[in-house]
């Protein structure tokens, strides 16, 4: 019997499951206003920093859990959802082969530039065009390990909302900011306060280690094909560049980002 | 017209299709000790790697390149196989919506322990139980940038040779050496030697900066969720932290093998 206030499905045709499938595409998401995350640390680190999923969903049969109730009851008090179904329905919610024990629905956030505060934070991680939504999660994870405010994406990124960009954040995508933008807004935006724009590059750059760095830092990384376009780049305060020893002449996105954060975050504590 | 010597295959079901196909699936790369390649870039930096496919496949109706005569020369007179067939099927084969318009079957390598040569690099990349394709395909990729000698795998990780690893590696499966064995192997031959294994760790660790480096400095990532094994950091002889600003307590493997990796190379040649 599940617990009071749950409500059980057992049917993978029932329509609240084909609801919540459906947000893993991003027509779905941008209709419903909402997105998908899994896993008990993900939800909890959440529920932290103040987000309560509409809909919670658990696997039957789990041992009881002092977190899973914590959630539970959050959900319950915020007039939420809480639906209690098997393993097998939630792995077809989430896509995954060993789904996590608990998943949730979370509102989409506001993406605008205006509701980002530049001085709370040192860094702010810029992709533009960044298509890999695995490279996009990476890159939140990487921006909250260095304390960076959040991330806004350029032009046409994949979505931050998507299920694997949420996998790979690794729960970053509540505790960063994101807001995305066309260049033609962000750089008014960015050029109507303080803040260094800083790229890694091969065009016309220094070495990135101790390079000038000055907070607030905006690390601007490109597609991970084409890399940044030439105006960009050139639009940029600080233009670094990385080792680059062997035969290629880039790194990963995610990587360069990561790599050029930890030297900001070292240069602007040291 | 093909031009004569290629081979032309139009047809989806037909064997040799089947067969390149086939390559996507581990048990079948073993089988034949072959695997896939794709991209004019990254076949032209094989060749300059001196690696010349066994076969060489081409989509029809792309203009004649330079490169892709080379490649074609190179690959006659090796005695091997040029195939020439549609857009579609190529992708099939690879896997890819939009294929590259060349694409190659290579022999796997040696990834005997025995074959590397420690000597022969200052830094080396080791991961351990990376069940991530693409995060092994990055960290080749970031070995290739830093003048890495190659990446050792330990215990199980994704197969390197895989479309997804060769094709996040960019190129650096041919340019990096791999080698893969048990922990039980690798550490006996490590200590049979120089060289200084360092791990990312949160265990009685120093800060990553500045620490003590020393070449050949071997660098251990451990597997995307669990880290490390408590005594595999314990038989390290250098356990180094990086900053955490945020909530999370870990970064992306590839990152955390890559921020490290920039730093060790700093250090060995600051």
């Amino acid at each position: 019997m599940p617990d009071p206030g749950r409500r059980l499905i057992t049917g993978f045709s029932n329509p609240t499951v084909k609801a919540l499938r459906a947000l893993r595409e991003k027509k779905h998401r941008k209709a419903a206003g909402t997105f998908l995350a899994e896993g008990l640390r993900l939800l909890t680190d959440a529920l932290e920093c103040g987000h309560v999923p509409q809909v919670l969903v658990l696997a039957s049969g789990r041992d009881p859990h002092p977190l899973i109730d914590r959630l539970e009851h959050a959900v319950f008090a915020a007039g939420g959802e809480v639906i209690e179904t098997s393993a097998d329905i939630l792995g077809k919610i989430t896509g995954k082969d060993n789904p996590q024990a608990v998943a949730g629905v979370y509102d989409e956030f506001d993406t605008s530039l205006a509701a980002l505060d530049r001085a709370a934070a040192p860094i702010w991680l810029v992709a533009q065009a960044l298509r890999d939504p695995g490279n996009l999660g990476t890159m939140l994870r990487t921006g909250d390990a260095v304390g960076a405010g959040g991330l806004i994406l350029i032009d046409d990124c994949a979505d931050p909302f998507s299920v694997e960009a949420v996998r790979a954040s690794m729960g970053a995508v509540f505790t960063q900011h994101i807001a995305q933008a066309r260049w033609e807004e962000f750089l008014p935006w960015l050029r109507g306060g303080e803040g260094q724009l800083v790229a890694a590059s091969l065009r016309d750059a220094v070495p990135y280690r101790g390079a000038p760095y000055a907070a607030p830092c905006f690390i601007l990384v490109g597609n991970e094909s084409r890399g940044l376009p030439e105006q960009y780049e050139a639009a940029c305060d600080l233009r670094v560049t990385m080792p680059m020893r062997g035969r290629a002449d880039s790194l990963n996105a995610a990587v360069a980002g990561a790599v050029l954060a930890y030297e900001v975050l070292d240069s602007l504590e040291g």
